[in-house]
């Protein structure tokens, strides 16, 4: 029944979150001993303007 | 003073989720026993390529 | 495969959460057009000394 | 290690974004007792129809 | 009608979370052109077992 | 600057929860391209009385 929440800037192709949500589930399920099927993952994407470290916007950092 | 966070697939219409706030609120005022006013609900939508059940996306399941 | 989080002060029974997940979970399957099977509700307590509105805890606002 | 996660309504300008997450980061520091460099904000923009208070929609209200 | 999410190491006294959520309130109604009112603040405490950075939970890493 | 949200069942050990964001981290950086020291993840655990799926709490499932 876990469920993870993926929160990530912008910029990854459909087979990278594909390999991602396939490799975290099969290690989530590995570790947490529990199907894969109860497994649930929602990926958020955020702008550069969205997201700060230390008080900086990533957008300013980079 | 809940706050609910609504995750879901993007599509639905703007009178969906009208609906839907009005119900679920009225719901949650009733059975948590506090008054209408002070229910909060976000709505997020979410591609079908950002959320995988099962280690599988979405997008790739349909 | 809608989730919900609902944030909301501790104090409530197991008897009023049954009711309130049953509740929300028909009403969101009616207004969003999904089987009741896909919805997933996430329930979070909180102490009045972690919530506030306008700058005030609602430990001192009771 | 703070992690904040801001919701809000979509409008606020890159210039607003930066004097925000620049100030909080600021007091939280100072009131948690921690490095500005550990703490991180996430922003999250909404339209006024994913946003409810008392079963009403904002985009409804306004 | 910004909600802000704070997760944070357990720790810290009511007086600093009192002070925090004053705080931030007012620098985040001041920074987003809002009323201090609209502003919400939920504070979620975690055990050093359940964080992690880099693959290190903050238990082990102290 | 992944950050990643997991939310549980209670009842797994430190040392399960050790191996979770050691193998998580390992293979998000590995999919995400991305340096695991960026990667932070926040665990919540919960009761079986505050999970629900299909308006069905936990509890009354098992």
């Amino acid at each position: 029944m876990p469920v993870l929440q993926v929160e990530m800037l912008k910029g990854r192709t459909v087979e990278q979150k594909r390999e991602m949500v396939n490799k975290v589930t099969a290690v989530v399920a590995e570790t947490l001993k529990c199907p894969k099927e109860v497994v649930t993952i929602i990926i958020r994407e955020m702008e550069a303007e969205n997201i700060a470290q230390a008080g900086v916007l990533k957008v300013d950092s980079k």
